[in-house]
């Protein structure tokens, strides 16, 4: 049977060491996990207790396709009280997920054959949703001295149509400032590339709190998630603000692509909004973990990383360690116990000198966790 | 801000008869819904009391992308308990509903140009989703005589590269015989045509149950979901079974386009397979339905039906009755205050002479449809 060019995307190669993890696991061994980018946390008691009332009353069939209004009211009030930002209600598109947020941006967007600008290192699934749909990715190589973000130089010389941000990004945790978000924005409209501004990591945050496109211009994509912050990634269920412009596109896309989001996950997400209280003591215990890690991983010989402003990783330069990082985590995982992300997920080049720790889980974990990689690279022969 | 040509994707003509649905509504109206495609019924009681406990002690975080291996398995047991076929697991992906099957079907099988056939009148997204990842559908007129579904002979002339049939069809609810639907995939085959099988509504039938395309061959992408039959339409949970060699192709487009499917609706859909008492009656209900539709809908001059063998919906010629379905269905909304879908979302070309009704709610609603469709055409003025 027939197979198509697109369809042969990149395998995630952290699901390697999943898999290796299980099978250890099933084999009795101890691993902590530092290589998932998720929440040990479940979504918020008010959320569960609003949906297991709503079982009992609702037949929770299909929603409208932009999803329950009172939901977009809420994410709009949001935008109020995170950012001091008037937003539209009809501008908010309530998505499966960040992941379906992209495929809604990525068509009412781009045709077939265009050129989309993502930094790296980045989140690897942009450039490979922009392959499934017929797009190309052109990863723009990120400076440490710009903290692992784009600038606009990095735009000249590309024929781009679109360029993705995330701040703060994955693998980095780093944030671009008000002024050089506004910068880049201004570059890509100069240009006529569309911006998509990644905001999952958003309300994760360790000093000031992350910018908003949204506070720059309105001739943006904004996504973002209830993944993360809200402690809901198997939910998927995720939002995007487009231009109002846009809203009947995405709205003709959205019914057929998705007909709806899950509507379970649109009530769990509704309460989600108000459960403040649980969701700030998840961050205080994101803060404490990071605390931990940028004590901790020095102290185990991971010297070169740079303090993240927000999310939970901790992207760690390892070349004067390793030259192979796929090898590394599997030694890691097999000698320490303790699962990480090799960085060419994130980085197709320079991926093979740097590692991805994430502090997404328990405190106890995190502690175990650091103990376990001093203990190991203490008496670690020699560089591999 | 720019904008795709692929994104300009066709309204649903329909959404503007429940928009007005819904105006009369607000404005005090009792208005009888024949134009949803969806159970009135909730998911089985036993999908949401799975559902409950989980939320009570599973974080309920990303599943791994192709579903809980449990429920993978359970979907293949329902091949062997409905068709008696023996079904590899491992060949089960399951999917955010038969909506994101047919994303990943389309990218796994099509590139950018590819041109794809389905048989008119049809489910009106088919030809949405592949305009939005660049592809190109091709209409099949179908005939009568064939109980409007494609037949090898509808190939010719077309250099396509996949074919999509749905048994039984949507609006017509006809289905192909195991014969008819083995000589389509095997003219398909001959020509390198891939064959997606839509099996949406298999369990809704009122006679003999439909062909499974997994009955006939492997060579073939079969999509089916829990919204029908299991009747948890909002849920969006489906599943594709697809040929030993594409699963790990359709693996990674899935970990990169939808990380993984919901993973409450997956719990609630693992329980949903051993509601058969629930769903055998509310398949006795849709069977009451149709045959009071098939009195009464003649008795309202509407004369010209196929009985339909399985889902739950009538399409009926009304061209004795009108030349413009859109606003014979506006008519039938203000005048009878019953809702209907234009035969125009359907068919582009003949459905300005059709009509879709939908009999998937409740018996008394049913019978008080029937009664005011009666009592209103009984004293039309004229020909619209």
């Amino acid at each position: 049977m027939r197979n198509s060019r697109r369809g042969q995307v990149d395998p995630f190669i952290v699901m390697d060491v999943v898999e290796a993890a299980r099978k250890l696991e099933a084999a009795g061994r101890s691993i902590i996990h530092m290589e998932v980018g998720q929440p040990g946390t479940p979504a918020p008691a008010l959320a569960r207790k609003a949906l297991a009332r709503a079982m009992e009353g609702d037949a929770l069939g299909y929603t409208v396709a932009l999803g329950l209004p009172e939901l977009r009211a809420g994410i709009a009030g949001l935008y109020r009280r995170w950012y001091g930002v008037d937003l539209n209600p009809d501008r908010v598109i309530v998505t499966a997920g960040s992941s379906g947020a992209f495929v809604l941006a990525f068509t009412a967007l781009f045709d077939a054959g265009d050129r989309v600008g993502l930094g790296e290192p980045g989140y690897p699934s942009y450039r490979q949703i922009l392959r499934a749909l017929s797009l190309e990715p052109v990863g723009l190589p990120t400076a440490e001295a710009n903290r692992l973000q784009p600038v606009p130089a990095d735009l000249e010389g590309h024929d781009l149509q679109g360029l993705i941000v995330a701040s703060p990004g994955n693998p980095s945790g780093t944030m671009l400032s008000r002024t050089h978000l506004a910068a880049l924005m201004q570059a890509s409209a100069a240009r006529d590339i569309a911006f998509i501004s990644d905001e999952i990591y958003h309300g994760l945050h360790y000093g000031d709190p992350a910018t908003s496109a949204l506070e720059v211009s309105d001739e943006v994509y904004v996504i973002n998630s209830f993944s993360k912050y809200f402690s809901m990634t198997g939910w998927r269920i995720g939002w995007m603000v487009v231009p109002e412009a846009h809203i009947r596109t995405v709205e003709r896309l959205a019914q057929n692509l998705f007909i709806c989001p899950p509507h379970a996950s649109q009530i769990a997400a509704l309460a989600a909004l108000d459960a403040t209280e649980e969701l700030e003591a998840n961050r205080t215990a994101y803060a404490e973990n990071r605390r931990l890690m940028l004590e901790g991983l020095p102290k185990a010989g991971f010297t070169r990383i740079a303090p993240p402003d927000g999310a939970f990783y901790i992207y760690a330069d390892v070349s004067d360690l390793t030259e192979d990082s796929l090898a590394f985590a599997a030694e890691l995982l097999q000698e320490a116990g303790v699962a990480v992300t090799p960085g060419l997920d994130f980085d197709p080049h320079r991926g093979r000198r740097t590692l991805r720790f994430s502090y997404a889980r328990a405190t106890a974990d995190i502690t175990e966790g650091l103990r376990r990689l001093q203990a190991y690279m203490a008496t670690r022969p020699t560089k591999g």
